[in-house]
């Protein structure tokens, strides 16, 4: 969205909130149409969910504007309605994702300035319908939502899902002499970050280069590695949303374990990531460590396990020593990388 | 809060996410410890609630500051975090009641401007459990949530409930002849809203006033009247959130019938706020019909039906006229007041 077109189009502040969920509502229901989860779809006070398993898994999460997306960047890319969208619907997947679960139901709230151009909006409802059915979520429907006014675009998405009669995997199963695994990518949507955050024009780019920047804006969780790994018997898993190092160490905490990254493996990861690397003469291996939001899944597996599909090993789970408190290592160094806080940075 | 106090105080910005999480759980956990929906709490990538009817009932609603609160009033009055946190469970909670249904987990998303006092936020914390509790929604826990920043302080629940075997009672099963009943207050929270809008100070209201005001910051919907409607056989039930003619109008919407209120009963609900609209030479009728944010319950009983406790009868259902539209009469004529909507007005 370009920063003046707010004034240039039919804005949200022109309808009343039934026009406005009148315009959302239909875009919505098309991702709801082969779903069975929904009992009571919206319109009444509240949405009702058939839970067939007794047990829902649930999460919520907020994405606001400059914090978590801008609309317009360094480089020239004007974040869309789309990308704001798909990211929420991908960020709240992954976290169900994370317990071996597979999502049922979402419901969203929508903070809009009163500028906010309708299309804009609708381009968002799209975009959260496309996120959960290309990134595989195709039990997922929205269920209900709510609509209000303020200062910055807000996005909170909580999403429900089922473990389908099977156990959680938590962050607190992961025993020393497990494996330790990686699905999905590692420091890609850092990568795009930082493009985004350069003074390299957008249009100037390689498909190779870009594609960072994509996954930054559209992240691509890894929806059936989740399950995949509860049914294989994962011992912990977590989502890696603010970097392998932070979340690694919560897991190593959570588990009272060392969490050992084999150095050839983050040379692997890093590699990938040279296309943007060299361009903005940055430390790939950097973006591997401490980059988040490629919602990737970390998880544990006890030793002769066969690895599902999606998941690589990357190192091994380890006994404390003497003294010593949980945490990430590399080649059995302490690693010491920040990641993301959303407070402390 | 007072508008310079946020610097004088340790603000969020000073704590890392752990350690806001960390000051917050304890005083959220308070709340839950009689429960039994929740599995496995805080501390995951996601929570995993039992919801052993097979069903729940959910919804999401979020608070903007200068929308929904402001943190300083014309009359003086500064808004207090636990009277956000208050009147986010309480507006949740109201949702869940309109179905006929019980709470049993919310799920918080907090965005917080830097600049936020950390007391500022456990006394959301104590205001959201203080709420859920005093209200009666004993079986309620908070399972998780989500903080970050923004540049206004916003706080999204979602909730969950239980219908308990039963049938949710929906806006659409309004019949003419039905008994229209409300439980709750109405007007009292826009009485409390003009008060805190005028330039009388708030140290200059009596006891019978301040009330108003009160409800406003931390309304009281009848959390025991939605289940029993239910369990009494009520066709048709919802939250009045918008104003009684607003919310009405949604209900003959829904159900194709057209909603008669009983001027007599409107003239006994504007009786009790005289003593608000005398100092402020308003009108309490109006009050009565387009003020929202009591969220008392309005709802159809089948005649004959012995009308549950806390619910007392307000007018009829009646069938529509030839080419007449669904909306509210007031002894027989059209009633035409508007009540609130976050984007037209």
């Amino acid at each position: 969205m370009e920063s003046g077109s707010r004034e240039r189009q039919p804005a949200v502040a022109g309808l009343s909130e039934a026009e406005l969920l009148a315009r959302i509502f239909p875009r919505l229901a098309m991702g709801s149409a082969h779903t069975e989860a929904t009992l009571l779809g919206p319109g009444d006070d509240a949405a009702v969910l058939a839970v067939p398993d007794g047990r829902t898994v649930i999460s919520i999460d907020t994405q606001v504007e400059d914090q978590d997306f801008r609309l317009a960047w360094a480089n020239g890319y004007r974040t869309t309605g789309y990308d704001v969208g798909w990211k929420a619907a991908a960020q709240n997947l992954s976290d169900i994702n994370a317990m071996g679960a597979s999502a049922t139901s979402m419901v969203v709230s929508l903070t809009l300035p009163p500028d906010t151009p309708v299309s804009w909006v609708e381009d968002l409802a799209d975009g959260l319908i496309a996120g959960i059915r290309e990134l595989g979520a195709g039990r997922c429907s929205v269920a209900g939502g709510d609509l209000g006014r303020g200062r910055e675009i807000s996005v909170t998405v909580a999403v429900l899902g089922t473990l389908d009669g099977g156990a959680a995997v938590l962050r607190s199963g992961a025993q020393p002499g497990d494996v330790l695994a990686l699905a999905g990518t590692a420091g890609h949507a850092a990568a795009g970050l930082a493009l985004l955050e350069s003074d390299v024009p957008v249009d100037r780019l390689n498909p190779e280069q870009r594609v960072f920047l994509e996954l930054q804006c559209r992240p691509r969780p890894p929806l059936s590695a989740g399950p995949a790994a509860r049914a294989a018997g994962a011992s912990a898993m977590l989502d890696i949303s603010d970097g392998l190092v932070r979340d690694g160490r919560r897991l190593a905490a959570a588990s009272q374990v060392a969490v050992d990254l084999d150095p050839e493996q983050l040379a692997r990861l890093a590699s990938v990531l040279q296309p943007a690397a060299e361009l903005l003469r940055a430390d790939a291996r950097e973006w591997v460590l401490s980059g988040g939001e490629d919602h990737g899944l970390l998880a544990t597996f006890p030793p002769g396990i066969q690895l599902p599909p999606g998941f690589t090993a990357i190192g091994s789970v380890q006994a404390l020593g003497i003294n010593e408190v949980p945490g990430v290592r590399i080649a059995g160094r302490s690693a010491d990388t920040g990641g993301w806080d959303h407070f402390a940075h």
